[in-house]
């Protein structure tokens, strides 16, 4: 028998009308807020990871999913944001529209150690602003996470705010952090004791109950960022305050990735374990100008769209509207089909039997779909040009003319 | 520079507005038909291939995008129906649902030579029923793809059926094949000289004019077919012609995978060329069982959505109730972040300018999004507590208090 590979999941009916949901629900708020949705390839150079996430992240050097294609090396894309800068240069789109507000939904791929709350394929609901250093829009867009969050009918969330400054200040804070930590190592857990020298700031981040300790010691700050982008932090939080948008200040909250620049932020879940993020993101002002395109600064975010089923509120459900019809015999069959084409032409959702059930087995199925309403076409029907009609809520049964069965259904599945 | 691979495709906002609206259509045409969405992983191991589009097909020998991981080899899926079906059985859907009905959107994989009309990356809108073999499924199947093709506002296809018989039944065809075909190599193109060892059903469709001519000449009916497999074909010929369904039968039609059974069929468009197919499906009968399953009837059918693209009549078009909000210094702009969140709360579409423009900059903008209303927000605003309201429309421009905005807003956007 054939199994799905490790790290992969089957999205069932029921909970595919979960997903539905919250993507109609995000398409809806990005829309109010003026993003437009972009849809770039699963897979793309291996390089553009590379140069855009950094050699030293663990996503490059770990978790790609490779595809080696002749001389080439290409990778199923682990995030959206370096295939949604390769577009907007490629594209041109600095050219024809300029300032660029993009919205994207789709899987991702990251070959994870199986583990609770981490898959291999994973999906995001995401998006990216290219084009403007203005901190109000960092602030719109902290604002649009909230937005969707709380459409998404979620709470109990956290949002925590840093700065990293501009590429100077992080080379300022990596080099804090080299004098500080050498006489530490140690102490750190072996994924850091190797970050040390590959990616550093993502000790500061490391959820190891031994790193953090050394973290606490470190007295991190604000100390390595200069004036400009203190004045850019100082008016973000200002920004989010006058919008009443709770956040928390985290001075160790770096995000793994190069292309990070300026602010970055993070959204937890109180009812998640350790892996607790829904959603992250931040700026990334250099990134476009590194790719080849022209020097545009940019920020965006992503929700885990796994993570957001576990702590969403909403609560899908298949439509109540159905009709089942029961046709019994080779002639009502053939009359059962033009019945249900007309029904489907008038927008009535409706559906029969095809596995040859008696009238008893097809009403019992009719109830398990939870059809509001039965049809029954049998001899006797035929051959008075008539259709039984079964209201399922109220248990009544009639006959009615074809003309009339429209209205009547209409009747029955509006009320439901 | 980065550029997207060869084969792939960046779907922009413009486009992906007739994509959604692609989509959105299919949703609802097939819910109407008592069809539910899965969402099954974009990899699968490889060997789910091989064994369901059998080892001899051109995908499998040529077009898979191959993954090895440790001692497994992963597949980028090349179609939905492997996946849905070892979803079926490993979810035990037999015995929790019994007959269902399954739709899907997403991307699939084939390492194809790029040429116009195939790309290595496309999308699919299909749809599989599992658990029937009643003719009176086939029939609806048929009828469901022309329902969606006429919601899709696309007309000047063609749909042709034809029936492949039962594995009995392939197995004559393919020995009927052998010895009208053994003399007749020479005259075959160089696939189809390959195909007659490991595909020898292939050869019937080739589009290559030698081959069609000798094609042609080998006088193929339904000599093949036993009795059960001629009257479930006539009674899905029945059912057609009573739905009014148009269609041609096409003896030669037989789809390359292994594991159709049965009715097949695939539909052509006339403004396309060589790549005319648009959709394409038939029954598998033999497949759930054959990996590993219950005994289940099954058929389905995908379209290709880039194909669909280039021949739906739909217009889409991005909304017209854009609110354009410009502000004019630092005050105005932490004010103005207030009324947009105020806006979007009330479910208004609104943007600002991000990228520092002027008032004449500002308004070319508004202008070229498209924007129904432009408000302006500047010291003079801000002292006397209104917003100056301009109906790009009409030319009219006013001074509104905050508390009339909404109103007036909608009154505009609705009226655009």
């Amino acid at each position: 028998m054939y199994k799905r590979i490790p790290g992969t999941k089957d999205i069932l009916p029921e909970e595919a009308l979960l997903w539905q949901k919250l993507e109609e629900t995000a398409r809806n708020i990005f829309s109010l807020f003026g993003y437009k949705e972009i849809r770039v390839p699963i897979i793309e150079e291996a390089s553009l990871f590379n140069r855009s996430l950094g050699e030293g992240t663990e996503i490059v050097q770990k978790q790609m999913f490779l595809i080696k294609h002749q001389h080439d090396t290409y990778a199923l894309r682990p995030e959206g944001t370096a295939p949604i800068v390769r577009s907007y240069i490629e594209n041109s789109l600095d050219k024809t529209t300029g300032f660029i507000k993009l919205y994207y939904i789709g899987p991702m791929f990251r070959l994870e150690r199986p583990q609770k709350g981490r898959l291999r394929q994973f999906h995001h609901i995401g998006c990216e602003a290219i084009g403007s250093i203005d901190p109000a829009l960092d602030v719109e867009v902290i604002s649009l996470a909230e937005n969707l969050l709380k459409a998404f009918s979620i709470d109990g969330y956290k949002i925590k705010i840093n700065s990293l400054g501009c590429p100077k200040d992080k080379k300022e804070l990596t080099k804090i952090l080299q004098g500080r930590l050498k006489d530490k190592l140690p102490k750190l857990c072996e994924d850091c004791r190797s970050r040390f020298k590959t990616n550093i700031l993502r000790i500061l981040d490391c959820k190891d109950e031994k790193c953090r300790e050394v973290v606490r010691g470190l007295d991190i700050q604000d100390s390595h960022l200069c004036e400009d982008c203190k004045a850019h932090f100082a008016k973000v939080k200002g920004g989010l305050g006058a919008l009443n948008i709770n956040f928390e200040v985290a001075p160790h909250l770096v995000r793994g990735l190069d292309y990070y620049t300026g602010t970055v932020f993070e959204i937890t879940h109180e009812d998640l374990g350790a892996q607790d993020a829904i959603g992250a993101g931040g700026r990334y002002n250099s990134l476009v100008k590194e790719l080849g395109g022209p020097d545009a600064g940019a920020i965006g975010f992503a929700f885990g769209v796994e993570r957001l089923t576990l702590v969403t509120k909403f609560a899908a459900q298949s439509s109540k509207k159905l009709v089942y019809l029961v046709s019994l015999g080779e002639s009502a069959k053939k009359e059962g089909l033009k019945i249900l084409d007309n029904l489907r032409k008038n927008g009535i959702i409706c559906d029969t039997d095809y596995e040859g059930k008696s009238l008893k087995g097809a009403m019992r199925k009719a109830d398990d779909l939870g059809a509001k309403a039965v049809l029954i076409l049998g001899d006797d029907e035929l051959k008075n040009n008539v259709v039984t009609l079964k209201n399922m809520v109220s248990g009544e049964q009639k006959q009615v003319n074809p003309e009339e069965l429209i209205k009547d259904l209409e009747n029955i599945t509006k009320s439901a």
